[in-house]
């Protein structure tokens, strides 16, 4: 209710400020006997830290997962499981440059005006750094879904103006390979090396940052999923993405593209494929009436540009003057390449969500 | 948890298949002493039946609301406001030609697989009907936040490849009687005869049916309301509108155009007018870090084109077989013009719902 | 949230007032495919409704049962079953006489002090009319527990001083015959037909009212079912049964006579009886660490005596001032024998929820 | 819904096993600006901790509480308070004794049927080690309820067959200081020797253990707080006590006494006192229709006996053969005077949840 816990019966609750003492997650509802692998955790938790590359924040943090509760001899017991993920830069520094000043297009103001107060070091609570709680969690959920043969997978499709071209997606494991071959975590070699031209000779030296793209595709989900008519599999999906910072657009199939073709053009024809009820196009993004049909799951979603940029702003204080408010510190040119593993893990708390909720209604 | 309810304070549960005996639905959570209008309910309904215009389906539903219960002299009284719609066109028809059938980019294979049953009565709970509960509920809930100073309004903002230039917002009064001018439900004239022209001239005489987008805007927020970190208002918007059928897109303020923006343009710069803390310019949307900051909030909605068309087209049946499925019936070419009210009732039910979580957490 | 919900993947939601149009519920997450037999729910509404014999009130009401949806061709199609029960009894009667004043022990002043506004007429929402609606629920939840060889059986265990014995509950159908026997509901034909001399001359010949107390099994829930911690199954069962109007007290297994004996007398020592695993004793309730463990639930709720008696009493106004209050109309002596049939609607309300998390959730 | 979470608005979730690294709490929905008492957190704490006296268990573990997030510059945020209590206790002890045994009257069957899996060190999750981090939420809740002038008390009111008498209660900071001057923690002097006697000299010098009863008051709750028709105030609290490890049963106001009066002695008859509404009797324990009245809440509630004893039993291995079990260590002759601030603390979890819904409903 109070708005830090996402899924019903797959729940995640995530804590913590990014200068507090830790951070961190209580998944609740996650199935016993799933093999909890540590190393798999701390490996997802690497894709989201500071310090990865020239085109990401330079910040260092090693974001260390540790498991309080519910895993015993290396397996879910069905009871909670917390993680706590300590934070290292949480020395007392100076923040008097920003503790009374708004920073534009943070939430500086509006968490004042919602809670008459603020935690200023570094966001608080609005900092980007909560959505490591999620990614351990969604590491959790991944698990849980392997086993039920279910893959996801997202890229960075566009940074800016610079769109890749669709992907062969008959691979989800070599596609993988591909992205974690680049800084960009863009599948199209090519395109990687122009976001990462751009980003680092355009944007990161000229103090900016700026927006991009991620892509996803969730394979292997059963038909079934998803409870019309309010928790439509989408809609579900949606929240999720919008709930990371900076997102600020959600599609699914053919998205707002979708919406200026026709009805003839759009409809996806069924057909059999290997004795299975396939769809000879996907425009419907593998869901239909909010229900997954067995198709691939496709979506996208836009991230704004970072706010923290490297230059002079004018701003207000608390108080309501005007002022100048100077970026200073390491910051992120652009946040996607970081992102990319919190959409997959955040797809990954939905589909394990509705899976469980599929196996209460079943009834077949 | 089934998918019928939305929200957590102000919660709506519907019920009814389209051509079963009636939808309604429950409003729980409506606070008492809100004058409750029965003919402001029923002219939100009639914005949203069949039967209006040459470019929706020509089918005749009155779509009357009786209200059962919660509301005494005229007020609700806090206890669950039940709201019942009797289906008139319930007569038992000949469905024979589609009960077996599996109409492309429909949801009766995804209902099949899901509940191993299906209503085939003209879609049953998948069929768009159930909105005219929401519609209703919605009406509630805007009675609600007019007593707050808070007004929404949506248009059709494109069809197909047409696209509206933006609309001076100054009045939204005005812009709702502009609006309301034309069936095309465009607050920009021109692009209106545009659009009603297209539609009927090009969609409907050929039997086909075509997409559009719905854009919003919603006043008089004050600051404060959303629910970080997963709770965020826009995500609950975009959970919302995803929820209404044929929804395949949502982003709010710069949305995916803000995606390809740097941070140094995209940033809104604080400053005061009248004394009040305002934004020079809004890509954020009127929300901050998933929070209201007192600005318009504004968003998109793409909707994809009906997927009942007047034309065959292969399909298979419930044993697999390949088969064809023709058109037959009144369907709506464009079903955008009829949706605005929609987009509106579910707006209203996430800010009435936010509004009363802010009234429980403020603390200030 | 707002309170008119009950369970949560089998969800109820209540609405209706006494004396508005109807009264009714909606029954979300009922598994599709299973047989929706509308006698069996009349049967049960039923045995609630008023005017059965001259223990309880005489007020007529036929209470008839209308399903408006999520029934197609006699099964559950998963979708929101809602049932709608019209108030026959509405007509404008003179409220005059209670409108302003504050009956004693009814919720007439906290009504007013929650909401600022009340329905007088009959008691609006506070009415125990509304248990009806629960009942219908009741019978569909049953239906469902009916496939999974789960029985659930209450009777009248006591009224005022007086105290059944402890009856042979090997054979519930059994039971059920003996109990529908007697209009005190009471498994035990001579303490029945004590109750009901007390109730009929000493309790209604008197203007007066009563008090009592209602025990019930569950058989065959399977091991398992209780989410630790905090939804105990018996705390789910203890909240749901001191939902029911005039309830003050609930206890299972040994309860608080349990709360007197010593470890070494009321741990329940486990064996095996045709191979399963059960306990040669039962304080435990079926229920061990709130899961259940494959015996017999027990359990017990108490009944205040009803507040509308036929005498004069004194209170209060509106106006805070001291006035006397009739008691008027036709009233319930004592109200546990028609509240029988709740207790096991609410039981099988639970259970049933209990079921669908189990589902969710067992990875064994 | 995997049930390790308590309240809507006012939420806790706890995690933890009793021998695990840690077990602790996330408190989300606690209002900003509330002074956050360390010391207070830590005495409420100390008075559950095992080791306090000779009449509970000798085991000796410090239960020092780590506030984690949601605290700054000694107020809350508005974001979620994490707490975490490290196990002192958590060396790998030799558990093959009871590794693959059901203790009678424990959960360790239950747990094997539900997860299949279990944390067989101490108990693990079912283990009432869990209650600490409820004590820790509750005294936040209480800090809260403190600004609103709502005051909790509890005391032990019996044990076995003793039962102490009414004890004034007009003054309850001068009971709790009476209740904290001994270690059976009643409020009645002479009845807590009797008590003491009786569980060091009969049931601990025998390796047995006794039930016993909490009975509980809320002064200053306003009229208004409880959401009928579900969710009323009483069946909150039920479920929150029922919820608590070997509580057994539940009543408030005149309970199951009262189901054996009449209408005309149980109705409490309304006056004024000092200008305010109040009633002449209390027998409604505070609560009407569900909803506070302004005057006391009332319950008691009901714990069965330890299930550890120290004595052999006879039982069930996992292979379903008969075995015997021995008791050893250290275990609780009698928990309620440990549990007092259980109880507290879940009332005071209930009343700041059902505040903070009265603050969002309200509309007076």
């Amino acid at each position: 209710m109070a708005g830090n816990s996402f899924g019903d019966l797959f729940r995640i609750t995530t804590f913590g400020e990014s200068h507090g003492k830790a951070i961190g997650v209580i998944v609740d509802g996650c199935p016993s006997n799933i093999e909890i692998d540590e190393e798999f955790i701390q490996s997802e938790l690497d894709k989201r830290k500071p310090g990865q590359s020239k085109i990401t924040t330079q910040r260092k943090e090693s974001d260390t997962a540790q498991i309080l509760s519910g895993v015993f001899e290396g397996k879910s017991t069905g009871t909670p499981i917390s993680i706590v993920i300590p934070n290292e830069d949480q020395r007392s520094k100076d923040y008097s440059h920003i503790a009374d000043k708004y920073r534009p297009s943070h939430a500086d103001y509006t968490y004042q005006m919602k809670y008459g107060i603020r935690d200023y070091r570094g966001g608080g609570r609005s900092s980007a750094r909560e959505t490591a709680a999620r990614v351990a969690a969604g590491a959790i959920a991944k698990l849980f879904l392997q086993q039920q043969g279910i893959e996801i997978f997202a890229h960075v499709s566009g940074v800016g103006q610079i769109e890749a071209p669709n992907v062969d997606s008959s691979n989800l494991k070599s596609l993988l390979e591909t992205r974690e071959s680049n800084i960009a975590r863009c599948a199209d070699p090519a395109t990687a090396n122009e976001m990462i031209d751009f980003i680092d000779n355009t944007i990161r030296k000229n103090g900016d940052t700026v927006g991009g793209r991620i892509s996803a595709i969730v394979r292997g989900v059963p038909a079934g999923l998803g409870e019309p008519v309010f928790d439509r599999l989408h809609a579900e999906l949606g929240k999720a993405m919008l709930s990371i910072n900076a997102v600020h657009g959600f599609e699914y199939g053919s998205g707002f593209e979708g919406s200026r073709m026709r009805g003839s053009e759009h409809n996806d024809i069924f057909t059999t494929e290997n004795e299975k009820v396939v769809t000879k196009t996907n425009f419907s993004g593998g869901i239909q009436g909010g229900i997954s049909n067995g198709m691939d799951i496709t979506f996208k979603v836009a991230f704004k540009a970072v706010a923290t940029i490297m230059r002079d702003q004018e701003t207000l204080n608390q108080a309501g003057e005007e002022t100048t408010i100077s970026g200073k510190g390491r910051h992120d040119p652009c946040v996607v390449p970081r992102a990319v593993v919190i959409v997959e893990a955040m797809a990954a708390l939905v589909i394990a969500d509705q899976l469980l909720k599929q196996r209460a209604y079943s009834n077949i």
